[in-house]
Protein backbone atom coordinates (compact mmCIF):
# COMPACT_ATOMS: atom_id res chain seq x y z
CA UNK A 1 0.00 0.00 0.00
CA UNK A 2 1.00 3.22 -0.82
CA UNK A 3 0.70 6.74 1.09
CA UNK A 4 1.59 10.38 0.86
CA UNK A 5 2.78 12.69 3.86
CA UNK A 6 2.58 16.88 3.26
CA UNK A 7 3.76 18.07 6.74
CA UNK A 8 3.32 22.06 5.96
CA UNK A 9 4.10 25.33 8.12
CA UNK A 10 0.05 24.79 9.12
CA UNK A 11 -0.99 21.21 9.09
CA UNK A 12 -0.40 17.78 7.92
CA UNK A 13 -2.02 15.49 5.22
CA UNK A 14 -1.97 11.76 5.06
CA UNK A 15 -3.39 10.32 2.08
CA UNK A 16 -3.56 6.72 0.64
CA UNK A 17 -2.46 7.04 -3.04
CA UNK A 18 -4.07 4.43 -5.57
CA UNK A 19 -2.65 5.47 -9.54
CA UNK A 20 -1.29 8.65 -8.91
CA UNK A 21 -4.57 9.87 -6.82
CA UNK A 22 -5.33 10.59 -3.50
CA UNK A 23 -8.04 8.07 -3.04
CA UNK A 24 -8.75 8.97 0.97
CA UNK A 25 -6.97 11.47 3.47
CA UNK A 26 -6.83 12.73 6.80
CA UNK A 27 -5.81 16.35 7.75
CA UNK A 28 -4.37 17.94 10.70
CA UNK A 29 -3.52 20.66 12.55
CA UNK A 30 0.83 19.78 12.86
CA UNK A 31 2.15 18.94 15.84
CA UNK A 32 5.90 20.89 16.87
CA UNK A 33 7.46 17.58 18.47
CA UNK A 34 9.28 15.26 15.77
CA UNK A 35 7.96 12.53 17.92
CA UNK A 36 4.54 13.65 18.36
CA UNK A 37 4.08 14.16 13.92
CA UNK A 38 5.36 10.83 13.60
CA UNK A 39 2.69 9.24 15.95
CA UNK A 40 0.03 11.83 13.74
CA UNK A 41 1.28 10.11 10.71
CA UNK A 42 1.05 6.28 12.18
CA UNK A 43 -2.33 7.14 13.18
CA UNK A 44 -3.37 8.79 9.54
CA UNK A 45 -2.16 5.28 8.18
CA UNK A 46 -3.74 3.63 10.34
CA UNK A 47 -6.94 4.89 9.79
CA UNK A 48 -6.71 4.91 6.27
CA UNK A 49 -6.04 1.46 6.49
CA UNK A 50 -2.65 0.72 6.52
CA UNK A 51 -1.63 -2.78 7.57
CA UNK A 52 1.80 -5.14 6.93
CA UNK A 53 4.34 -3.73 4.04
CA UNK A 54 3.60 0.14 3.26
CA UNK A 55 5.72 2.58 1.41
CA UNK A 56 5.28 6.14 2.53
CA UNK A 57 6.67 9.16 0.86
CA UNK A 58 7.09 12.10 3.09
CA UNK A 59 7.13 15.81 1.79
CA UNK A 60 8.14 18.21 4.37
CA UNK A 61 8.60 22.19 4.47
CA UNK A 62 12.26 23.32 4.97
CA UNK A 63 15.97 21.72 3.72
CA UNK A 64 15.98 17.77 3.74
CA UNK A 65 18.43 14.95 3.18
CA UNK A 66 16.44 12.34 1.08
CA UNK A 67 19.87 10.05 1.65
CA UNK A 68 19.73 9.98 5.38
CA UNK A 69 15.96 10.55 6.02
CA UNK A 70 16.73 13.78 8.03
CA UNK A 71 15.11 17.25 7.77
CA UNK A 72 18.21 19.36 8.63
CA UNK A 73 16.40 22.66 8.51
CA UNK A 74 12.76 23.77 8.63
CA UNK A 75 11.92 26.95 9.58
CA UNK A 76 8.29 26.70 9.86
CA UNK A 77 8.60 24.01 12.02
CA UNK A 78 11.38 24.84 13.92
CA UNK A 79 13.43 22.01 13.11
CA UNK A 80 16.94 21.08 13.15
CA UNK A 81 18.37 17.88 12.27
CA UNK A 82 15.32 16.19 12.79
CA UNK A 83 15.42 11.90 12.05
CA UNK A 84 12.17 12.12 10.70
CA UNK A 85 12.87 8.70 9.00
CA UNK A 86 13.57 7.16 11.80
CA UNK A 87 11.12 8.58 13.87
CA UNK A 88 8.10 7.65 11.71
CA UNK A 89 9.77 4.11 11.11
CA UNK A 90 10.06 3.70 14.69
CA UNK A 91 6.48 4.39 15.72
CA UNK A 92 5.26 2.87 12.82
CA UNK A 93 6.72 -0.54 13.95
CA UNK A 94 4.82 -0.19 17.29
CA UNK A 95 2.07 -0.03 15.55
CA UNK A 96 2.36 -3.07 13.99
CA UNK A 97 3.48 -2.36 10.47
CA UNK A 98 6.47 -2.68 8.38
CA UNK A 99 7.30 1.08 6.75
CA UNK A 100 9.33 2.03 4.17
CA UNK A 101 10.09 5.89 4.40
CA UNK A 102 11.33 8.31 1.81
CA UNK A 103 11.84 12.23 2.70
CA UNK A 104 11.55 14.63 0.11
CA UNK A 105 11.39 18.29 0.79
CA UNK A 106 7.61 19.59 0.31
CA UNK A 107 8.17 21.48 -3.29
CA UNK A 108 10.36 19.36 -4.91
CA UNK A 109 7.73 16.24 -4.20
CA UNK A 110 4.94 18.72 -5.49
CA UNK A 111 6.88 19.10 -8.66
CA UNK A 112 7.42 15.19 -8.89
CA UNK A 113 3.92 15.14 -8.69
CA UNK A 114 3.03 17.01 -11.42
CA UNK A 115 5.94 15.09 -13.81
CA UNK A 116 4.17 12.17 -13.04
CA UNK A 117 0.62 12.47 -12.42
CA UNK A 118 -0.36 16.24 -13.66
CA UNK A 119 0.61 19.43 -15.44
CA UNK A 120 4.19 17.68 -16.33
CA UNK A 121 3.30 14.40 -18.16
CA UNK A 122 4.76 13.02 -20.83
CA UNK A 123 8.31 15.78 -20.93
CA UNK A 124 11.57 14.81 -19.32
CA UNK A 125 12.95 18.87 -18.10
CA UNK A 126 10.39 20.75 -15.85
CA UNK A 127 10.42 23.41 -13.70
CA UNK A 128 7.88 23.58 -11.22
CA UNK A 129 7.33 27.27 -9.85
CA UNK A 130 4.88 27.83 -6.87
CA UNK A 131 3.28 31.09 -5.37
CA UNK A 132 2.57 30.87 -2.09
CA UNK A 133 3.56 33.33 0.88
CA UNK A 134 6.82 32.68 -0.69
CA UNK A 135 8.16 31.51 -4.45
CA UNK A 136 9.01 27.82 -3.91
CA UNK A 137 10.43 25.60 -6.81
CA UNK A 138 11.67 22.74 -8.46
CA UNK A 139 13.56 20.88 -10.88
CA UNK A 140 13.21 17.76 -13.18
CA UNK A 141 16.14 17.34 -15.81
CA UNK A 142 16.52 14.40 -17.96
CA UNK A 143 13.54 12.73 -16.10
CA UNK A 144 15.10 12.54 -12.58
CA UNK A 145 14.44 15.48 -9.81
CA UNK A 146 17.23 17.76 -9.40
CA UNK A 147 18.23 18.14 -5.77
CA UNK A 148 21.22 20.13 -5.93
CA UNK A 149 24.85 20.68 -4.00
CA UNK A 150 22.08 21.09 -0.75
CA UNK A 151 19.20 19.70 -1.13
CA UNK A 152 18.13 23.27 -2.58
CA UNK A 153 17.92 22.56 -6.70
CA UNK A 154 15.20 24.63 -8.37
CA UNK A 155 14.77 26.77 -5.36
CA UNK A 156 14.12 29.64 -7.75
CA UNK A 157 12.13 32.07 -5.66
CA UNK A 158 15.77 33.22 -4.50
CA UNK A 159 17.60 34.13 -7.88
CA UNK A 160 17.57 37.65 -8.68
CA UNK A 161 15.30 40.00 -10.37
CA UNK A 162 16.73 43.24 -9.76
CA UNK A 163 20.08 44.02 -8.82
CA UNK A 164 20.44 45.78 -5.14
CA UNK A 165 16.55 45.97 -5.45
CA UNK A 166 13.81 45.04 -2.54
CA UNK A 167 15.03 43.30 0.95
CA UNK A 168 13.46 40.00 0.77
CA UNK A 169 12.80 37.73 3.21
CA UNK A 170 16.17 35.65 3.01
CA UNK A 171 17.82 38.90 3.78
CA UNK A 172 18.98 39.37 0.71
CA UNK A 173 18.27 42.22 -2.15
CA UNK A 174 16.24 42.06 -5.14
CA UNK A 175 14.59 38.07 -5.12
CA UNK A 176 11.97 37.11 -7.63
CA UNK A 177 9.88 36.31 -4.32
CA UNK A 178 10.29 40.06 -3.38
CA UNK A 179 8.43 41.27 -6.19
CA UNK A 180 5.89 38.21 -6.94
CA UNK A 181 5.66 36.69 -3.60
CA UNK A 182 2.14 36.36 -1.82
CA UNK A 183 3.70 38.66 1.25
CA UNK A 184 5.94 40.41 -0.87
CA UNK A 185 2.63 41.65 -3.23
CA UNK A 186 0.83 42.29 0.37
CA UNK A 187 3.80 44.53 1.56
CA UNK A 188 4.00 46.42 -1.35
CA UNK A 189 0.17 46.99 -1.43
CA UNK A 190 0.32 48.59 1.88
CA UNK A 191 3.27 50.30 1.25
CA UNK A 192 1.42 52.18 -1.75
CA UNK A 193 -2.45 52.10 -0.19
CA UNK A 194 -1.63 51.76 3.71
CA UNK A 195 -4.20 48.72 2.97
CA UNK A 196 -3.65 45.18 3.66
CA UNK A 197 -5.18 42.46 1.89
CA UNK A 198 -4.43 39.17 0.22
CA UNK A 199 -2.52 39.31 -3.30
CA UNK A 200 -5.73 37.55 -4.19
CA UNK A 201 -7.92 40.41 -3.18
CA UNK A 202 -5.74 42.60 -4.82
CA UNK A 203 -5.78 40.88 -7.86
CA UNK A 204 -9.12 40.94 -8.45
CA UNK A 205 -9.22 45.21 -7.92
CA UNK A 206 -6.57 45.26 -10.29
CA UNK A 207 -9.05 47.06 -12.95
CA UNK A 208 -10.47 49.65 -10.96
CA UNK A 209 -7.69 49.99 -8.44
CA UNK A 210 -4.32 51.48 -9.88
CA UNK A 211 -1.96 50.47 -7.04
CA UNK A 212 -3.40 47.58 -7.01
CA UNK A 213 -2.43 47.24 -10.70
CA UNK A 214 0.97 48.52 -10.14
CA UNK A 215 1.96 45.90 -7.62
CA UNK A 216 0.13 43.54 -9.80
CA UNK A 217 2.29 44.07 -13.09
CA UNK A 218 5.70 43.97 -11.44
CA UNK A 219 4.57 40.72 -9.95
CA UNK A 220 3.84 39.64 -13.64
CA UNK A 221 6.95 40.86 -14.76
CA UNK A 222 9.23 39.19 -12.23
CA UNK A 223 7.26 36.01 -12.62
CA UNK A 224 8.03 36.31 -16.67
CA UNK A 225 11.51 36.98 -16.25
CA UNK A 226 11.69 34.07 -13.95
CA UNK A 227 10.05 31.92 -16.58
CA UNK A 228 13.07 33.40 -18.86
CA UNK A 229 15.35 32.63 -16.17
CA UNK A 230 14.24 28.95 -16.32
CA UNK A 231 14.26 28.75 -19.87
CA UNK A 232 17.77 29.80 -20.50
CA UNK A 233 19.69 28.17 -17.85
CA UNK A 234 18.00 25.00 -17.55
CA UNK A 235 16.26 25.06 -21.27
CA UNK A 236 13.23 23.05 -19.43
CA UNK A 237 10.15 22.13 -22.31
CA UNK A 238 7.51 23.12 -19.96
CA UNK A 239 6.90 25.29 -16.91
CA UNK A 240 4.35 24.47 -14.32
CA UNK A 241 3.05 27.39 -12.60
CA UNK A 242 0.85 26.37 -9.16
CA UNK A 243 0.50 27.21 -5.40
CA UNK A 244 -2.17 29.02 -3.45
CA UNK A 245 -1.37 32.70 -5.30
CA UNK A 246 -2.06 30.71 -8.66
CA UNK A 247 -4.82 28.94 -8.00
CA UNK A 248 -6.53 32.14 -6.09
CA UNK A 249 -5.71 34.87 -9.10
CA UNK A 250 -8.08 33.75 -12.27
CA UNK A 251 -6.17 33.97 -15.06
CA UNK A 252 -2.82 34.56 -13.45
CA UNK A 253 -0.87 31.99 -15.16
CA UNK A 254 -2.45 33.10 -18.78
CA UNK A 255 -0.71 36.82 -18.08
CA UNK A 256 2.55 35.63 -16.92
CA UNK A 257 2.75 32.99 -20.06
CA UNK A 258 1.33 36.02 -22.30
CA UNK A 259 4.47 38.61 -20.58
CA UNK A 260 6.79 36.21 -20.96
CA UNK A 261 6.44 34.72 -24.39
CA UNK A 262 6.24 38.80 -25.77
CA UNK A 263 9.68 38.75 -23.61
CA UNK A 264 11.25 35.96 -25.23
CA UNK A 265 11.27 37.53 -28.96
CA UNK A 266 10.55 36.02 -32.74
CA UNK A 267 13.58 33.03 -33.05
CA UNK A 268 13.49 31.56 -30.30
CA UNK A 269 11.56 28.49 -29.10
CA UNK A 270 9.50 29.76 -25.58
CA UNK A 271 9.03 27.33 -23.24
CA UNK A 272 5.22 26.26 -22.28
CA UNK A 273 3.70 27.97 -19.33
CA UNK A 274 0.70 25.76 -17.84
CA UNK A 275 -1.04 25.91 -14.50
CA UNK A 276 -0.80 23.08 -12.11
CA UNK A 277 -3.25 20.42 -11.66
CA UNK A 278 -2.88 18.79 -8.96
CA UNK A 279 -3.53 21.82 -6.57
CA UNK A 280 -3.27 21.07 -2.86
CA UNK A 281 -2.33 17.63 -3.39
CA UNK A 282 0.50 17.63 -5.83
CA UNK A 283 2.85 17.25 -2.37
CA UNK A 284 1.13 14.00 -0.76
CA UNK A 285 0.93 12.36 -4.73
CA UNK A 286 4.42 13.38 -5.64
CA UNK A 287 6.11 12.23 -2.32
CA UNK A 288 4.03 8.86 -2.42
CA UNK A 289 5.25 8.04 -5.90
CA UNK A 290 8.96 9.07 -4.77
CA UNK A 291 8.33 6.25 -2.61
CA UNK A 292 7.96 3.63 -4.79
CA UNK B 1 42.75 5.83 -29.34
CA UNK B 2 41.07 8.88 -28.18
CA UNK B 3 40.84 12.24 -30.10
CA UNK B 4 39.05 15.61 -30.00
CA UNK B 5 38.07 18.52 -32.16
CA UNK B 6 37.17 21.52 -31.56
CA UNK B 7 35.63 23.23 -34.16
CA UNK B 8 35.02 27.49 -33.38
CA UNK B 9 34.27 30.18 -35.58
CA UNK B 10 38.04 30.33 -36.92
CA UNK B 11 39.94 27.60 -35.85
CA UNK B 12 39.47 23.86 -35.75
CA UNK B 13 41.81 22.15 -33.39
CA UNK B 14 42.40 18.21 -33.57
CA UNK B 15 44.56 16.55 -30.96
CA UNK B 16 45.24 13.38 -29.47
CA UNK B 17 43.89 12.64 -26.15
CA UNK B 18 45.96 10.73 -23.54
CA UNK B 19 44.50 10.26 -20.23
CA UNK B 20 42.57 13.83 -20.19
CA UNK B 21 45.62 15.52 -21.87
CA UNK B 22 46.12 16.62 -25.16
CA UNK B 23 49.46 15.15 -26.18
CA UNK B 24 49.36 16.43 -29.70
CA UNK B 25 47.89 18.55 -31.73
CA UNK B 26 46.97 20.34 -34.89
CA UNK B 27 45.06 23.85 -35.65
CA UNK B 28 43.56 24.93 -39.14
CA UNK B 29 41.60 27.72 -40.23
CA UNK B 30 38.60 26.19 -40.57
CA UNK B 31 36.84 25.70 -44.18
CA UNK B 32 33.40 26.58 -44.37
CA UNK B 33 31.74 23.13 -46.13
CA UNK B 34 30.79 20.77 -43.89
CA UNK B 35 32.18 18.10 -46.30
CA UNK B 36 35.58 20.37 -46.15
CA UNK B 37 35.82 20.18 -42.33
CA UNK B 38 35.62 16.51 -42.43
CA UNK B 39 38.60 15.89 -44.99
CA UNK B 40 40.06 18.54 -42.48
CA UNK B 41 39.29 16.03 -39.48
CA UNK B 42 39.92 13.06 -41.29
CA UNK B 43 43.84 14.34 -42.73
CA UNK B 44 44.57 15.71 -38.82
CA UNK B 45 43.56 12.09 -37.39
CA UNK B 46 45.98 10.48 -39.88
CA UNK B 47 48.70 12.73 -39.25
CA UNK B 48 48.20 12.21 -35.71
CA UNK B 49 49.11 8.73 -35.69
CA UNK B 50 45.51 7.40 -36.10
CA UNK B 51 44.69 4.15 -37.36
CA UNK B 52 42.15 1.41 -37.22
CA UNK B 53 39.54 2.01 -34.19
CA UNK B 54 39.55 5.65 -33.15
CA UNK B 55 36.86 7.33 -31.10
CA UNK B 56 36.59 11.05 -31.70
CA UNK B 57 34.62 13.77 -29.79
CA UNK B 58 33.52 16.76 -31.78
CA UNK B 59 32.76 19.95 -30.19
CA UNK B 60 31.04 22.37 -32.64
CA UNK B 61 30.17 26.13 -31.94
CA UNK B 62 26.17 25.95 -32.19
CA UNK B 63 23.34 23.88 -31.40
CA UNK B 64 24.30 20.43 -31.68
CA UNK B 65 22.16 16.75 -31.20
CA UNK B 66 24.39 14.65 -30.21
CA UNK B 67 21.82 11.71 -30.31
CA UNK B 68 21.88 12.19 -34.00
CA UNK B 69 25.00 13.66 -34.84
CA UNK B 70 23.80 16.68 -36.38
CA UNK B 71 24.74 20.20 -36.76
CA UNK B 72 21.24 21.49 -36.15
CA UNK B 73 22.14 25.79 -35.92
CA UNK B 74 25.71 26.70 -36.06
CA UNK B 75 25.02 30.79 -37.12
CA UNK B 76 29.20 31.11 -36.71
CA UNK B 77 29.61 28.45 -39.13
CA UNK B 78 26.74 29.10 -41.35
CA UNK B 79 25.12 25.68 -40.91
CA UNK B 80 21.55 24.24 -40.82
CA UNK B 81 21.00 20.64 -40.01
CA UNK B 82 24.38 19.81 -41.01
CA UNK B 83 24.90 15.48 -40.38
CA UNK B 84 28.30 16.16 -39.42
CA UNK B 85 28.66 12.49 -37.71
CA UNK B 86 28.31 11.11 -41.42
CA UNK B 87 30.34 13.49 -43.08
CA UNK B 88 33.42 12.30 -40.95
CA UNK B 89 32.58 8.94 -40.31
CA UNK B 90 32.31 9.03 -44.32
CA UNK B 91 35.75 10.49 -44.98
CA UNK B 92 37.37 8.90 -41.88
CA UNK B 93 36.20 5.02 -43.61
CA UNK B 94 37.62 6.32 -46.50
CA UNK B 95 40.95 6.73 -45.00
CA UNK B 96 41.15 3.03 -44.03
CA UNK B 97 40.26 4.38 -40.56
CA UNK B 98 37.32 2.61 -38.17
CA UNK B 99 35.58 5.99 -36.40
CA UNK B 100 33.06 5.84 -33.57
CA UNK B 101 31.91 9.57 -33.46
CA UNK B 102 30.43 12.06 -31.02
CA UNK B 103 29.38 15.24 -31.42
CA UNK B 104 28.85 17.86 -28.61
CA UNK B 105 28.43 21.64 -28.57
CA UNK B 106 31.72 23.16 -28.13
CA UNK B 107 31.04 24.61 -24.78
CA UNK B 108 29.02 22.05 -23.43
CA UNK B 109 32.51 19.92 -24.04
CA UNK B 110 34.35 22.41 -22.70
CA UNK B 111 32.37 22.45 -19.31
CA UNK B 112 32.62 18.30 -19.70
CA UNK B 113 36.46 18.94 -19.53
CA UNK B 114 36.61 21.07 -16.92
CA UNK B 115 34.47 18.56 -14.94
CA UNK B 116 36.48 15.44 -15.68
CA UNK B 117 39.95 16.88 -16.02
CA UNK B 118 39.94 20.13 -14.74
CA UNK B 119 38.62 22.89 -12.14
CA UNK B 120 35.32 21.24 -12.03
CA UNK B 121 36.86 17.20 -10.54
CA UNK B 122 35.69 15.44 -7.83
CA UNK B 123 32.08 17.13 -7.64
CA UNK B 124 28.36 16.22 -8.59
CA UNK B 125 27.21 19.68 -9.43
CA UNK B 126 29.01 22.42 -11.68
CA UNK B 127 28.10 25.26 -13.52
CA UNK B 128 30.77 26.79 -16.78
CA UNK B 129 30.44 30.09 -17.61
CA UNK B 130 32.69 31.03 -20.81
CA UNK B 131 33.55 34.72 -21.46
CA UNK B 132 34.42 35.36 -24.33
CA UNK B 133 32.92 37.64 -27.39
CA UNK B 134 29.59 36.50 -26.17
CA UNK B 135 28.41 33.93 -22.52
CA UNK B 136 28.37 30.79 -23.14
CA UNK B 137 27.56 28.03 -20.40
CA UNK B 138 26.76 24.72 -19.33
CA UNK B 139 25.75 22.35 -16.09
CA UNK B 140 26.64 18.82 -15.10
CA UNK B 141 23.84 18.12 -12.64
CA UNK B 142 24.53 14.77 -10.77
CA UNK B 143 27.69 13.93 -12.76
CA UNK B 144 25.56 14.03 -15.73
CA UNK B 145 25.55 16.81 -18.56
CA UNK B 146 22.30 18.99 -18.91
CA UNK B 147 21.31 19.04 -22.85
CA UNK B 148 17.80 20.14 -21.85
CA UNK B 149 14.85 20.04 -24.40
CA UNK B 150 16.84 21.69 -27.51
CA UNK B 151 20.17 21.40 -26.91
CA UNK B 152 20.37 24.68 -25.16
CA UNK B 153 20.84 23.66 -21.25
CA UNK B 154 23.57 25.93 -19.51
CA UNK B 155 23.20 28.86 -22.07
CA UNK B 156 23.63 31.26 -19.08
CA UNK B 157 24.53 34.35 -20.97
CA UNK B 158 20.69 34.60 -22.47
CA UNK B 159 19.43 34.80 -18.95
CA UNK B 160 17.70 38.51 -17.74
CA UNK B 161 20.08 40.70 -15.79
CA UNK B 162 18.16 44.15 -16.46
CA UNK B 163 14.51 43.96 -17.21
CA UNK B 164 14.15 46.12 -20.13
CA UNK B 165 17.75 46.50 -19.79
CA UNK B 166 20.33 47.02 -23.27
CA UNK B 167 19.90 45.33 -26.13
CA UNK B 168 21.50 42.07 -26.72
CA UNK B 169 22.88 40.29 -30.03
CA UNK B 170 20.21 37.79 -29.75
CA UNK B 171 17.63 40.40 -30.00
CA UNK B 172 16.22 40.24 -26.55
CA UNK B 173 17.28 43.09 -24.10
CA UNK B 174 19.01 42.73 -20.29
CA UNK B 175 20.40 39.41 -21.11
CA UNK B 176 23.89 39.27 -18.83
CA UNK B 177 25.71 38.77 -21.98
CA UNK B 178 24.64 42.61 -22.88
CA UNK B 179 26.49 43.30 -19.92
CA UNK B 180 29.06 41.18 -19.25
CA UNK B 181 30.49 39.70 -22.76
CA UNK B 182 33.08 40.28 -24.39
CA UNK B 183 32.08 42.31 -27.48
CA UNK B 184 29.00 44.11 -25.06
CA UNK B 185 31.91 45.55 -23.03
CA UNK B 186 33.99 46.82 -25.93
CA UNK B 187 30.54 48.50 -26.91
CA UNK B 188 29.56 49.90 -23.66
CA UNK B 189 33.15 51.46 -23.12
CA UNK B 190 32.97 53.26 -27.13
CA UNK B 191 29.74 54.68 -25.93
CA UNK B 192 30.97 56.20 -23.32
CA UNK B 193 34.59 57.21 -25.09
CA UNK B 194 34.45 56.74 -28.56
CA UNK B 195 37.38 54.88 -28.39
CA UNK B 196 37.17 50.51 -29.67
CA UNK B 197 39.37 48.91 -27.83
CA UNK B 198 39.49 44.91 -26.21
CA UNK B 199 38.11 44.03 -23.25
CA UNK B 200 41.53 42.77 -22.16
CA UNK B 201 42.29 46.18 -22.75
CA UNK B 202 39.60 48.35 -21.32
CA UNK B 203 40.26 45.94 -17.91
CA UNK B 204 43.85 47.30 -17.71
CA UNK B 205 43.04 50.99 -17.71
CA UNK B 206 40.44 50.60 -14.65
CA UNK B 207 42.70 52.35 -12.42
CA UNK B 208 43.00 55.22 -14.58
CA UNK B 209 40.19 55.32 -16.76
CA UNK B 210 36.74 55.73 -14.89
CA UNK B 211 34.93 54.65 -18.32
CA UNK B 212 36.82 51.66 -18.02
CA UNK B 213 36.28 50.92 -14.49
CA UNK B 214 32.66 51.78 -15.05
CA UNK B 215 31.85 49.13 -17.84
CA UNK B 216 33.96 46.70 -15.71
CA UNK B 217 31.97 47.07 -12.39
CA UNK B 218 28.62 46.49 -14.12
CA UNK B 219 30.09 43.77 -15.80
CA UNK B 220 31.27 42.18 -12.73
CA UNK B 221 27.93 42.98 -11.13
CA UNK B 222 26.54 41.10 -13.83
CA UNK B 223 29.17 37.91 -13.41
CA UNK B 224 28.31 38.24 -9.97
CA UNK B 225 24.36 38.16 -10.44
CA UNK B 226 24.50 35.31 -12.74
CA UNK B 227 26.49 33.02 -10.08
CA UNK B 228 23.98 34.35 -7.95
CA UNK B 229 21.25 32.53 -10.62
CA UNK B 230 23.32 29.61 -11.23
CA UNK B 231 23.31 28.72 -7.36
CA UNK B 232 19.99 29.47 -6.76
CA UNK B 233 18.47 27.84 -9.47
CA UNK B 234 20.50 24.79 -9.85
CA UNK B 235 22.07 24.67 -6.61
CA UNK B 236 25.47 23.78 -8.20
CA UNK B 237 28.43 23.38 -5.74
CA UNK B 238 31.28 25.12 -7.76
CA UNK B 239 31.28 27.76 -11.27
CA UNK B 240 34.13 27.31 -13.21
CA UNK B 241 34.79 30.67 -14.63
CA UNK B 242 36.49 30.73 -17.95
CA UNK B 243 37.02 32.11 -21.84
CA UNK B 244 39.04 34.25 -23.43
CA UNK B 245 37.52 37.17 -21.84
CA UNK B 246 38.38 35.65 -18.06
CA UNK B 247 42.00 33.78 -19.29
CA UNK B 248 43.21 37.69 -20.42
CA UNK B 249 41.75 39.82 -17.33
CA UNK B 250 44.15 39.51 -14.90
CA UNK B 251 42.14 39.02 -11.29
CA UNK B 252 38.60 38.78 -13.18
CA UNK B 253 37.52 35.97 -11.39
CA UNK B 254 38.42 36.79 -8.18
CA UNK B 255 36.54 39.90 -8.45
CA UNK B 256 33.45 38.40 -9.30
CA UNK B 257 34.27 35.59 -6.70
CA UNK B 258 34.38 38.44 -3.89
CA UNK B 259 31.19 40.42 -5.64
CA UNK B 260 29.51 37.06 -5.60
CA UNK B 261 30.13 36.50 -2.24
CA UNK B 262 28.70 40.00 -1.22
CA UNK B 263 25.83 39.34 -2.49
CA UNK B 264 25.24 36.23 -1.00
CA UNK B 265 25.09 36.99 2.76
CA UNK B 266 25.52 35.59 5.76
CA UNK B 267 23.60 32.20 6.52
CA UNK B 268 23.49 31.08 2.88
CA UNK B 269 26.75 28.75 1.48
CA UNK B 270 28.43 30.54 -1.19
CA UNK B 271 29.07 28.59 -4.18
CA UNK B 272 32.56 28.28 -4.85
CA UNK B 273 33.99 30.14 -7.58
CA UNK B 274 37.29 29.04 -9.47
CA UNK B 275 38.95 29.98 -12.57
CA UNK B 276 38.93 26.94 -15.71
CA UNK B 277 42.27 25.26 -15.57
CA UNK B 278 42.27 23.06 -19.13
CA UNK B 279 42.03 26.96 -21.22
CA UNK B 280 42.11 27.08 -25.24
CA UNK B 281 41.99 23.19 -24.70
CA UNK B 282 38.66 22.42 -22.51
CA UNK B 283 36.92 21.52 -25.56
CA UNK B 284 39.11 19.11 -27.42
CA UNK B 285 39.69 17.40 -24.14
CA UNK B 286 35.77 16.86 -23.04
CA UNK B 287 34.28 16.67 -26.39
CA UNK B 288 37.25 13.32 -26.59
CA UNK B 289 35.95 12.45 -23.08
CA UNK B 290 32.24 12.48 -24.21
CA UNK B 291 33.15 9.79 -26.76
CA UNK B 292 34.48 7.49 -24.56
Amino acid sequence: MLFGADIGGSHIRVGRVVAGRVVQKIEKVVERSPKTVAHQIADALLKLGASGKVRIGIGCAGTVCPQTGKVVFSPNLGWHNVDLAFEVISVAEEAGLEPLVTIENDVNAAVWGEFKCGAGRGIRNLAGVFVGTGIGGGLVIDGKLVRGASGRGGEVGHAPFEAGGVRCACGRRGCFEAYAGGRAIEAHYERLTGERLKASEIWVRREKDSSAAQVWSKAIEALAHLMLVLSAVVNVERVVLGGGVVERCNGLADKVAAAYKGLVGDGWSAVDVVVAQLRGEATLVGAALLAL
